[in-house]
């Protein structure tokens, strides 16, 4: 018997989140964006520093497409005081997609300014002029940890901040990126249409038992219960075009994944999925099937390349893709334990190390 | 101004949940006990393989005493089925105090025995004979995840269990080791006075927050929200006998804790708190007041004494110490980064490495 989806064609996929980094973190990762299955990336611009002009994106892009010339970049500015309504209106010429607002709560939410956290309204100005130059806003959305907000309840802490930006702005399309709790699920689903949500790959597979003891799982928003990963397995396979593929990709070194160079330290927050990320999400909805969560009659053809690249392209505004991969058999492809660049400088290990997927192919 | 318990004088204290190895591990370990405020230790047999016979018992607490002849060792047995009643009777004669369960649930919860899981029923000669020779039973009080079950909720849904055990053997003395949730408090609160918790000092100081991100501070059962610390704060700042110190210092080697040798794999967990212990507490507590969480009033000398040592040794029938410490000022010793074994062959990483706490001294 085929494993599920085997032989199955699908539109190359979008990923409409992605960390690629720079150096030889960068010329280890871009390569293997095509592996993954995907042709089109919305790149994040936290680099160190961060991208916060057109002039530094547009070369940043440069720097990606030459090592992956077949891949479509999509760029994003970070969300910083210097950005202006000005450089909104320069950044939609320039064909920058959208910027990402990291750190961003409703006044008086927060005095900690000096952990970064901005103030909301200070940018109303900024977040007007994306309205009318049609920019996409990519709100990682938690609200910082104090009192009795944590890792767990953070997501939906942040939500009444996303709806009163929804309520603002209403014209202004924002991502919810990486959901991971059923309460961000039906917050995305209840809002206007404008109000969209991204889900990784890692997100529908993991728990926190998956992360408690393993800094490989660990990322933000941490993975949550079982009941969490289940509202996301359904949106995923819900056919819904407010739901689509945003890996969060990061990759970190092993490094400091693991607590630094003497393993005191504390690990850093991410998971690499870029080589295999739709293997990843098709292997988490086949698993979804086989826990009874999801019925395997929704995974149809037009769900699985919604999810994996049309719905996203659909709200980014961008055309399908021309190609087509195909998917192979479960199981059929080794994920590496650790993937180097090429001065061996940079080790980096890849979630689901060591196990089986399943490979694709461009046709 | 002095700082919070600054010069106050405390009977020695009293660790009921200490994990002390073997080889290398323990002559590191067992040195720092005193150092920590402590001259009697409830010693767990999770030796590998486990204490599971009398005569092992005594010779490891044999090795245990040579280390540190003026420490008081309390022993007890690891339940496995080859602890009968009759090993009940001869562990009684023998000195030895209790058994500890590490995997008890309900009959029919779970079918995975291959991972050591135990049905309680099986048991139940063994602790009818427990109660009649008035052994205690230590119980690791969480069920194993699986479909809802995460380590977040484990410990709240093994508590109908202890309660079944409390019910079926009233006059057992029960001890629900490492309470970790204002769920386990209350249980323990509401039990019959044969059922007692104890409480680790990382678990008066973290949350979840602390050990995402950092294996140093992961163990199980896992630190929960603020409101489950601060249950726990005020368990110990109580003056209820029904609550005391077990530390479940649990030493594990740097690259255990941080994924192996390569650091591909999982970490190891438990936090290392046994050369300050009381030290760790006694900060607790005082954050308790700064965050307004406690009422210094509360932390009578009385208080205090009873929560480090006075209420385990009532509820295991041993004397008060008959040694005083004398409480240093406020972040007066730095904790080490690392402590290694003589020859060099172990690392192990202190809880709240490098940073202050208020030293101890024996008077």
């Amino acid at each position: 018997m085929a494993s599920m989806f085997e032989g199955l064609q699908l539109p190359g996929g979008a990923d409409f989140h992605v960390h690629l980094r720079d150096g030889a973190m960068m010329e280890t990762v871009v390569p293997t964006i095509r592996q993954g299955g995907v042709d089109m990336v919305y790149v994040m611009p936290n680099l160190l520093p961060p991208i916060t002009t057109v002039a530094m994106a547009l070369e940043y892009r440069k720097r990606l497409q030459t090592l992956a010339p077949d891949v479509h970049f999509l760029m994003s500015l970070y969300l910083h005081p210097s950005i202006t309504p000005e450089v909104v209106i320069e950044a939609k010429k320039a064909g920058i997609r959208g910027i990402k607002a990291h750190k961003v709560y409703p006044s008086g939410v927060t005095t900690n300014s000096s952990s970064g956290v901005q103030d909301l309204g200070v940018f109303y100005p900024v977040f007007r002029e994306m309205m009318e130059q049609d920019l996409v806003l990519n709100l990682h959305g938690e609200c910082p940890s104090r009192d009795d907000v944590t890792v767990l309840n953070a997501e939906e802490r942040f939500l009444p901040t996303l709806l009163k930006l929804h309520h603002d702005f209403p014209r202004l399309r924002i991502v919810l990126e990486h959901c991971s709790t059923e309460a961000a699920v039906a917050a995305v689903f209840n809002a206007g249409e404008t109000v969209v949500g991204s889900i990784t790959p890692h997100h529908l597979s993991l728990i926190i038992d998956d992360w408690a003891g393993d800094s490989i799982n660990y990322c933000k928003p941490v993975a949550k219960t079982p009941r969490d990963r289940m509202a996301l397995l359904k949106a995923a396979a819900s056919g819904d075009p407010k739901f689509f593929l945003g890996s969060d990709s990061a990759p970190h070194s092993i490094q400091a994944k693991q607590g630094g160079q003497d393993g005191k330290g504390k690990h850093a927050a991410g998971v690499w999925t870029q080589p295999f990320v739709l293997s990843y999400a098709l292997d988490a909805l086949e698993q979804g099937c086989r826990l009874g969560l999801l019925d395997s009659g929704q995974l149809t053809k037009k769900t699985l390349a919604g999810f994996l690249g049309e719905h996203g392209r659909t709200f980014y505004k961008e055309a399908s893709s021309e190609r087509r991969i195909i998917v192979g058999p479960s199981g059929s492809t080794q994920i590496p334990e650790v993937v180097e660049s090429k001065d061996h400088s940079v080790k980096i290990i890849p979630f689901r190390r060591g196990q089986y997927t399943r490979g694709l192919d461009w046709m």
